[in-house]
């Protein structure tokens, strides 16, 4: 019988490192002060913060929207949105991030595409002031498609214990302000591929063909476009209206849309009425919906339908927070809630 | 058009909390004295330790070693798996473990298996004193085979600022002590599985069968049982290492074996001498490298070959260390080296 050697197997060990060295520089960009060491340890070393810090640990990963990336060959956006949808959910409790960690796993490393993913990873860590601190290169052969991979990010961040963002904090009569998302973020791609993969199959194209022709409704854009809009980062955003105003809370509108998501920034017994009037849904989601004939429940369950961050602050705060973050809108206030569904439809 | 559902495109928002539900009490379990909070919320709260302190951050996934455990309905496997791990990795720096969490993507979920996997990981933080602080539970249709599914883990741990373990310690003729493994922990599996992929195809047998016939070389056990021993967690041994010896650093042998990570613990231009006929290499290694007739260097280049800890001591404290844990032997010791491979195979 002939010799089985590891990389007759598919698996070359090298071949992770030699990826990691193409995006070494970008990654080194990334350290901060608090960083100690090098990378190639067997964990990620940094000087912890005093004891009047909390850490805010959380792990997410981008969903299916890795598949439209991956066939429009547009990787950068799936490291963007690692560490922007980590962020984003460090800073709904308050914090700031300090270190962020990435797991990589695919059934063979395509060097070239790991640089860009993991490259766009680095360079978001660095615009945010955030060290990426270690990562894992997994090359399992068998388990994903020709070219397919995941990832998964782990963020963690930290907040002065008394700045800790708590539902309980909330009141009735509290002011939602709406921050605009960037289109989807991370969230209900597989409804909007199979979407897209029913209009496509109608028209007899393939599916690549219906995300890149322009569509009259998206001012002549692509679904494609619109699809890969990288998800906004709040981080910004977070920080003038914590300056400007009491923030209370916050709610990620990421996966289950507004009712997955809005009543977890608030205390058991309150709700929140939203008036859609009060922003324009984005063409993306009139598109898909009217594409897909997607029950308006459907829509608003999956979706964040334009808005990607709603933040609690006290009613007579409200004018001070819509001024200090340009794009803002006031689009509801807290309401007592008893019902299942806490989050009402209302208008103004 | 018939209208689409996010549940019709096969995910359902749900299936993540309902299977969540059947754990939460093991996860509880985990709950240490610095959680601040429930599950829930965007990111887990953690009190900081001191400004003394520093963080290790370490994150690692568990191979195809998934694909052994899921052929044979063994998932209690990976979660153990990935958290101790985590937990090797972090005491290598010199770290205890604070907290973890996990990323778990299928296509599909499956409950029953999510807990199993999910149940044991919240066990093996508990016994660890580890809180399980968070996950990501995400279910992508069509990216994972019907019944697949990829974990990642990520642990924090701290450790005093002085008692960091750094590789530029380490000295010529300090003494290399190694704890022994239960099998190949969790790396080299796509070489073990395309080892019995093979033999199983010689002999005109299925894989599952392959694995679960009683194999004489291995005392009766089966290759399915050796291959599916949960990878050690030394972190009882590093405690009482580092109680009776001055331990100056740690190399935990997983990917890439023996040249692959002992290195890692050593400073330029220094390498092991190491004396293979100090321990007995394992059945399990002996059976795979002889059906495979793998090369000895793609062995010992891969996998770990019963031992899965190697730590560096000075030479007048080695006999302490040994003492301070059953098991244990000198393997070797530090020496100079100058060429490209830096473990040298040596006799005593």
């Amino acid at each position: 019988m002939t010799q089985l050697t590891y990389r007759a197997t598919g698996v070359d060990p090298t071949r992770a490192e030699r990826s990691l060295a193409q995006v070494r520089e970008r990654i080194a960009r990334t350290k901060t002060p608090e960083v100690i060491g090098d990378i190639g340890a067997f964990g990620g070393l940094f000087a912890s913060p005093g004891k009047d810090r909390v850490l805010v640990a959380t792990t997410d990963g981008v969903g299916t929207k890795l598949e439209v990336a991956r066939l429009l060959d547009r990787h950068e956006v799936v490291g963007t949105d690692l560490v922007h949808h980590c962020v984003n959910d460090a800073l709904a409790m308050g914090a700031e991030p300090l270190f962020f960690l990435d797991y990589f796993s695919t059934s063979r490393i395509d060097p070239a595409v790991f640089a860009r993913v993991v490259g766009a990873m680095a360079d978001a860590c660095a615009a945010h002031g955030c060290a990426l601190l270690g990562g894992e290169t997994a090359e399992m052969p068998g388990m994903y498609g020709p070219g397919a991979y995941d990832v998964a990010g782990f963020l963690v961040g930290m907040v002065a214990r008394d700045a800790i963002l708590r539902p309980e904090s909330v009141q009735e009569g509290d002011a939602c302000i709406g921050l605009p998302s960037s289109g989807l973020h991370t969230n209900g791609y597989t409804l909007a591929r199979a979407i897209v993969a029913r209009i496509a199959g109608a028209q007899g194209r393939d599916i690549r063909d219906a995300l890149t022709t322009p569509h009259p409704e998206l001012g002549g854009g692509t679904l494609g476009d619109a699809l890969l809009a990288p998800h906004t980062s709040y981080l910004r955003q977070f920080r003038a209206l914590s300056s400007a105003a009491h923030v209370r809370s916050i709610a990620h509108l990421t996966g289950g849309g507004w009712e997955g998501n809005l009543p977890r920034a608030l205390p058991a017994g309150l709700g929140a009425a939203i008036d859609r009037s009060s922003w324009e849904v984005p063409a993306i989601f009139r598109v898909l919906a009217e594409l897909g004939t997607v029950p308006e429940l459907d829509q608003w369950d999956t979706w964040n339908m334009g808005i990607g961050l709603v933040v609690m602050v006290p009613s007579s705060e409200a004018a001070a927070a819509l001024r200090s973050v340009p794009g803002a809108r006031e689009i509801g206030r807290v309401e007592a809630a008893s019902g299942p569904r806490r989050v009402r439809w209302a208008s103004r």
